[in-house]
């Protein structure tokens, strides 16, 4: 039963982060980077009123990783962890999720800041970030949680290259 | 450029909701009810530690959802807002994304709760969530704000069907 589920590309996603090396590895850590989605123009009108939203989910895929292994080491340990109790872009399923702040829009441009996404993206869906079914402030992060905070001067090496 | 991508399911997710109507729309309406995720016993050893995660992020293809129109009339709305300003299912590339209390686990198996999920849906991926990247309690969610809390008590309609 494990047939092919095929999706295309709604836009791209530009950022100044050019190479895996150096790039900040989740939002927090991309403070002050600015990026941009152009989303392809025949999907343009699906953006209406989404300048209300401060924040938005982006849906995309890691097109330069290349396979997966079901345990890895993440950044800032050196504890093996399961691939789904990490944010590692090797995954069965290469999709990347991104919760990045919505700066404003210019027709089918939008114009984001701190993107912790590799320039030349391609970009798969956009959702609004709603706080009542998307925040949980108190939520327990498992091994993460003794990192909390540190991320946001950690830059990636090349150990998903 | 449009080249297809291609993704397979890495497990299915049951849930008591085996149709559209009736069903939450959100997980905070969802409240009571327990799903379960059964992951491919390939990937089982992807799951290493989730068990210390009190909520995870999942992604899944809404495979009973056809087509898609660029502007939407959303529950709980009268007004059409862009496809990527709500979170219906017909989308582009109709990749779901929910975040659930994980209950616990029993090898390839997950016991969650407050599923938004129909029965039976392929899962994509599973991420862990963690609130340094993925919680902004005070975000700004647009023509949604309006509607905070109310979301609770709605259920599904024809809309989608």
């Amino acid at each position: 039963m494990n047939n092919n589920i095929e999706f295309q590309a709604i836009g791209t996603i530009y950022t100044p982060f050019k190479n895996k090396n150096g790039m900040p590895i989740q939002p927090p850590g991309a403070k002050g980077a600015k990026g941009k989605i152009e989303l392809f123009p025949e999907f343009a009108d699906g953006l209406k009123d989404i300048e209300g939203f401060s924040h938005i989910i982006l849906l995309f895929l890691f097109n330069r990783s290349d396979g997966y292994k079901l345990q890895v080491k993440p950044f800032l340990e050196d504890n093996v962890h399961g691939v789904f109790a990490v944010r590692a872009p090797k995954r069965p399923n290469p999709i990347g999720l991104s919760i990045v702040k919505l700066d404003r829009r210019e027709k089918n441009i939008l114009f984001i800041d701190n993107p912790d996404i590799l320039d030349n993206t391609p970009l798969l869906d956009i959702k609004p970030y709603i706080p009542d079914f998307d925040a949980y402030p108190d939520a327990v992060a498992g091994w993460q949680s003794k990192h909390s905070g540190k991320v946001l001067q950690h830059k990636s090496d090349k150990r998903f290259s």
